[in-house]
């Protein structure tokens, strides 16, 4: 055993337990959404989690990984490491390309999953799939091959974003709007006098372990992205994840008692769940203090958004823009205002935020990579629908709308309180 | 790389990831009492743990662990280190102080969260987020100071409690005690004849897996707190976790079948839960065969102790004193009897149980450091409903216990079958 | 601090933390059984779970591990290590004997759980304790003795099982079909005419979140199996069980899209367990492509499966032996056919599948192991059944199942939706 070795493996299991932990975050996923929606829609909302992880896994292996890290062609695209295959030596790591391949796949799973949210309860889901190919074979891949790869044009620019608030969150969050505009708000849910009716949510209990397991993955999420255990950072990247999420769901708390006269559930799980978005891109280059402040701007925007959408008669069900479009733009932000570089290690040496004397710079390319990612989502989502309705119905009859997806689409409800044995001729008829 | 940097590197993310398995405990806490509780209060007393969670590590950061942890004066109580600042230079490990820090934000996250079971279904909203505040800032950091801080009083003694038995367990469960009493029984809890009424849990799956998240989490809180991945007792101590748990299981599962002829499920989901409490401060100073002998009195204690509160008309909604406050208090005492140190490393040399040599010392400055603990948990959480009693009602109005505090408190039910959208009018008047 | 006991400490908490995340598939495996079983019995099957993790970890403790590790006799038996006691010193590995026990007892209990399903809704809950006694002290303790423990006639025959295709899945999934078929089918399952009638799954979110859990304990169950955290072939390891598990849910979304005109929930929830135990075999063995092509076998052939065990009217309510008989044959056939060492480290070395030049050697001992195996369990089960019938029902009475085993056996239902409290006398009526 030499210290080479040794330390092949600390960081190897360090990024597959991260790994796994982010992965376990689809679970925390099709909790939250299946809370959020109406009870007719539960599973079919998780089918759509298994679209993701299923189809996002093999896609990302085909296509996906070798766009975003194969070797760089103009700044802007990978052209090789498809099935993982081809020279990757650009990739210059202690852990070994399959081990960074897991940690990776697990993020596009995360991207995809946030749009997943926002057309639920009415979305047809072959349309789904196509488009989750689409999102995972390229519209991620290329913005991440920007900001990410070696040779991407916005990290030659020097665009710093840790764990993914502009890249993962602001992307999939921008992408959530675009789709649910698209598609169009459910049946129901603004009264022709403009008036916004409110979902009953089907399961909060579901949704808020949900949460606590979203949570905990983004331990994985923020803390593994060092991908190695010796990052002196790691344990700072933990503590301001802690702070914001918990900022997030104070703030969300006391403002939601002051502004509804009520500790508002949904509000509460989507406020840290905001902080924890606000914090990705930040991590390990702001202090404790300055995670404090952001997880809490954080949850007060994702309300302010939530009731601008609604407004705007956008219809989110689970609040996907709010707490991923309008956090992750946020804390891309942030760290062009407070990044502190010697906080971490190895990472962003030389990029100052404008508290700290850094001036406009990294700002301004903040800011234009997060505009660029922003608008990538959006166009890339809006024009891959536009495409898949050229060939298919995006969105599902009125009659499956009314009755449930999950018995309109997948022929079984999500919950049976029958003692004995369905009756499908039953189920049949009442899906008419 | 050198092996210093490794070995910190090892520490740092052994430390990280069992914090993370602590902190998802929260949702473990969060799926069994909602499970427990009736389906009217199940959101309530989730946001309760999402005031645990959010309120809990954001007081920590800024008052509890400076008063826990800071430089101590006169044995009692720290005195700097308040926002991570100042010199801590007195605690001295293999990992960063802010790592440190997160483990022991996971610690005082369960102790509030074990208080919030007690005062289930009736407590008023705001006057929790105070009383949380009182736990998180002042009770649990001092009692934990005494035992486990560089100078503590109780710890000088040479009281050990390796995870906390006593600072975490029975500490949360005299407190939980004291809420129960103070606040008073359920309306309907127990009829004007004394007899005592069941209640029906309302979601038993979900407080079964709330348990085996917790148990899964319990392999953090045990074996994390050697806070090195190197201390040679980090297998023993998760057998012996693992064996203690499963004793209580499976006692209450034969003890339950003997005395209700039926196993009862929310008896053997608490047993196995009584097992992991009574491990938890000998988890390393005990064998094997002594930590089945501590998991199957506690399951056993811990029935007898439900009964017994029923009996005296204490209202414990989903059994926290006799889960956390008996096995936490029969753990701490187990210590001062069967303590073998040469089982551990570095911790606890030269101190032996009674049965092992040691005579009466280590178990009279156990008995003590509990009966302390318990007192001081029970003495301050009274205090503290004392005062917040004087600014605003510590329970909720009678028609808001009847209605549920879901709606009545929170303007939502956890659960919704509408296929449609609610009416918030409706709602409202149903409230009445 | 030394490189020596860096290495033990880094493989240490790499044992535990895996071990930690395949006991957390005991919630997994409650969640999933219990939302795919009918309400009324959804606790007492998640209390058969309660009786795998408590009463399998001590049984394993006192006689299991011995017969399954103790020093070898006559290539079929470990002879002692009983309470891991004597002399073990034929175990060899860098972490300690403690260590090496939870890992093992993780496994253990996964088998045992994986009866469990096939017995739900009708099997006596003291009947199933015996049952689960013999499982965990014998059945499995020799097969497994046979393949991974120092002598054992199978491992020296040169049969390879990375984490236990055979060992664990087609040694749970062929005792749960000889049990389900000793124990016949549920009450209305099958009509007089022939026709087997669909039994509504409770709670598919639940279920759903089940597999999200197994599937996050299955990176520890596979990974983990290297039991040392510098194996070269951990990353690879946990790619290739993503890929299988992507696979078999990818394959089933479109299979039952094209043979039943919807993605059928269940059924994609089972495909993915599938595709997990197709691969658990070869792991470490086999290319990622293979990991792929096993995974779509492994998914198609479970809902074959299933189709196939409703024509034979046999009654396996979760799938257990389609999921783990079948495709944890197939993954311990398709090592014999893929088998690729040089993939590996220190494991499997010179031994090749039939596909990469090794011949039927391999081949030939994968699938006589295999069988011995399958019988192994088939017939043991069965003769425990058998035994365990001529003392006490096997089967809860008529009226016991049609009432639901919450109520007839263990006294409380599953869910509440009762605002007040329980009616102890209504519920023994409704009983009745």
């Amino acid at each position: 055993m030499d210290l080479a070795t040794l330390s092949q493996g600390l960081d190897t299991i360090w990024v597959v337990l991260t790994a796994a932990m982010i992965l376990l975050m689809e679970g925390g996923f099709a909790l939250l959404e299946a809370g959020f929606v109406r009870q007719k829609n539960a599973v079919s909302i998780i089918m759509k989690v298994f679209v993701d992880i299923a189809f996002g896994a093999l896609v990302f292996y085909f296509i996906g990984f070798g766009l975003m890290y194969g070797k760089d062609a103009f700044g802007i695209i990978g052209t090789n490491g498809f099935l993982m295959t081809g020279d990757l030596s650009h990739i210059s790591l202690n852990i070994s390309h399959d081990t960074y391949w897991l940690f990776q796949c697990a993020f596009v799973i995360a991207v995809i999953s946030i749009v997943s949210g926002a057309v639920a309860e009415r979305i047809h889901f072959r349309a789904y799939i196509l488009y989750a190919i689409a999102m995972t074979a390229l519209i991620y891949p290329m913005a991440g091959h920007w900001v990410w790869a070696v040779g991407g044009w916005l990290g030659k620019l020097g665009m710093i974003d840790f764990a993914g608030s502009a890249v993962i969150h602001a992307l999939g969050g921008f992408s959530a709007l675009a789709a649910a505009i698209f598609i169009g708000p459910r049946i129901g849910k603004f009264s022709a006098d403009g008036k916004s009716n409110i979902v009953p949510p089907s399961n909060l209990p579901l949704a808020s372990v949900g949460a606590f397991i979203l949570w905990f993955g983004w331990f994985g999420f923020n803390s593994g992205s060092t991908l190695s255990a010796t990052n002196g950072s790691i344990g700072h990247i933990a503590v301001t994840t802690m702070l914001a999420a918990s900022a997030g769901g104070a703030t969300c708390i006391l403002f939601t008692m002051f502004r509804y006269k009520k500790a508002d559930p949904p509000m509460v799980i989507n406020g840290s769940l905001a902080g924890l978005v606000g914090i990705t891109a930040g991590c390990s280059f702001v202090s404790d203090g300055v995670a404090i402040i952001i997880g809490a701007v954080c949850g007060i925007a994702m309300v302010l958004a939530t009731e601008f959408l609604e407004s705007k008669r956008i219809d989110d069900p689970v609040g996907a823009f709010a707490v991923h479009g309008v956090s992750g733009s946020l804390g891309a932000i942030a760290v062009g205002l407070f990044a502190e570089p010697q906080l971490t290690q190895g990472i962003g040496q030389g990029y100052y935020g404008l508290f700290y004397g850094g001036g406009w710079n990294l700002l301004g390319v903040q800011v234009l990579g997060l505009v660029v990612i922003s608008i990538w989502g959006f166009a890339l989502t809006w024009g891959a629908l536009w495409l898949i309705k050229r060939v298919m119905p995006v969105r599902v009859s009125k009659d499956e709308e009314l009755v449930g997806l999950d018995v309109g689409i997948h022929g079984v409800p999500a919950y049976n309180q029958e003692h004995d044995f369905l009756d499908l001729e039953k189920l049949k008829i009442n899906q008419k």
